[in-house]
């Protein structure tokens, strides 16, 4: 199994809004969302090298970590291992370093789709992520499903943008486009599913623990891809955008554990009667998508597979 | 001119602990550092696409921006645009995904130093770098200077890593080693030449604005390296670190106009009679170093320089 392209970059952005706001509130339980999101679709700078083949075995990562409590941080293998469910963008035809790609040719940049597992350590994050962001604890690796969904075989299961609640601001002229509106969400449905070694070891299959749509984004492809560029960064092709998880508003569609246990305070039941609040060496996280609309054939993604093995 | 390599990977760190301070101290004067600085090398993903070779034109960035004061944000070109004064480092042997390099090991892995002006437009940083980190606001230009001066070259002018001062932690033992502590550190004098176009005109020279040295480094490049890959992360052969700006202790050995000018709050007299906030329109930034020592031929770093180019 190889990637289908070189990665050049790897950009993730943090455009699943129910996400952004279940993790606000573990922060900020009266203020989730930061002043900027409705205005600017956040995003940074992820980790070209250590993105991955399904298949891939997910080493957990040491790290250090500071507990709540603790005067000073200790060293060892992360205790808060988790996924994230997102799409990926796979840049087509790129553009020169100075001259943004504005919203309305942004569709043209797009090569496909894929889904993304955007593996991360909670607690490497919650120590280092101040003042620069995420870095250790997303670096070690990110997986991608085996094929490339092409922007064509997607166009039937494009849609208008859901309607923004009442009271957010308008987008930025640089980020609105008509047709963006009308077509520029995807009617994609998310899962995810968890297989544990004892699970595998009793032939139970593996337990659906989320499912959520990808119209859960609250910017769209090509917003994401005209804010990449218009400040002059050039997107080349190969490179690979992610959406952020995409969770959904309810408990049983969010995107990632540390949201379907509140920060681990609550657990996941499983059919072989364990119980996760984070992952556990040999887990296997399993994201698969499916695009279906009556009178056209339906289209899967493929699964996008990672095992979790042991710390070294 | 060409890159030295192509840069799989661009990384920057936060080591600089002057500038981590000063800026530390615009934000939050009573408690500039964040609690993980003296035990974490800070650092995080940058944009490897936009690395461009000394001379190459820097074109002001177009992006949101928020001024205190203002309810919704703007559009429009930098208002407050910057250069960071950074040593690079050319990754040369990498390692396997998984296999994190030791730090007794990590000076294997270096090629060489550069010096690396990472461009920021300020306002735009303000605004976007919550909670993920910078994006836009660094991803337009990153310039590096134009041979890279191999680590065998330097090996004369390193020495030991300045003494933490008293009450400072330990670092964790996977980012201590003997020989780092007593042979890690590198005594490079680095200065920042200002000329505006009006200087130019005139032929009055550049000026120098700042004058620092990297043994104002709290971590060293081996300290980074370990850091880097303890996770697991892969480091491949062209890689980039940024070591972060490299303040002095003193007003004139800083490493920003952000720090020079206490946040635009006072401003740089120019022998031209022109005075300066943040960059303008013409301005020309060049990075330059040097090391010296009794009985060994000095070593320059060429120049690292950039015309800003009004916004389109």
């Amino acid at each position: 199994m190889h990637l289908p392209a070189t990665v050049g970059d790897f950009t993730d952005f943090y455009v699943g809004i129910h996400h952004a706001n279940n993790v606000g509130k573990l922060f900020r339980p009266d203020n989730p969302l930061l002043p900027n999101y409705k205005h600017v679709p956040i995003g940074y700078h992820g980790r070209a090298s250590s993105v991955c083949t399904s298949g891939t075995e997910i080493t957990r990562p040491n790290g250090q970590t500071c507990p709540p409590g603790s005067e000073s941080p200790q060293f060892g293998p992360s205790k808060r291992l988790d996924f994230e469910l997102e799409l990926g963008i796979w840049i087509g035809e790129g553009n020169e370093l100075g001259r943004p790609i504005p919203i309305e040719k942004a569709p043209e940049h797009i090569a496909g789709l894929c889904l993304l597992n955007d593996w991360s350590a909670r607690d490497i994050q919650a120590w280092e992520y101040q003042p620069l962001g995420p870095f250790l604890s997303k670096s070690f690796a990110s997986t991608v499903s085996p094929w490339v969904i092409t922007a064509e075989a997607l166009e039937p299961f494009r849609c208008a943008q859901p309607a923004r609640p009442e009271g957010d601001p308008q987008p930025l002229p640089y980020l609105l486009d008509e047709q963006d509106q009308q077509r520029g969400a995807f009617d994609i449905q998310l899962e995810v599913l968890l297989c544990t070694e004892q699970m595998r070891n009793n032939n139970i299959p593996p337990a659906r623990i989320a499912l959520s749509n990808s119209l859960n984004m609250y910017w769209s492809v090509a917003q994401m891809i005209a804010h990449h560029t218009v400040g002059g960064c050039n997107l080349r092709p190969g490179d690979l955008l992610g959406s952020g998880t995409i969770s959904g508003p309810e408990l049983d569609q969010y995107g990632s554990m540390l949201e379907l246990t509140q920060g681990g305070k609550s657990s996941i039941e499983l059919p072989s009667g364990e119980s996760r609040t984070f992952l556990e060496d040999g887990d296997e996280v399993i994201l698969s998508a499916r695009c279906c609309k009556d009178g056209y054939p339906s289209i899967g993604f493929g699964f996008c597979r990672g095992i979790i093995k042991a710390a070294t």
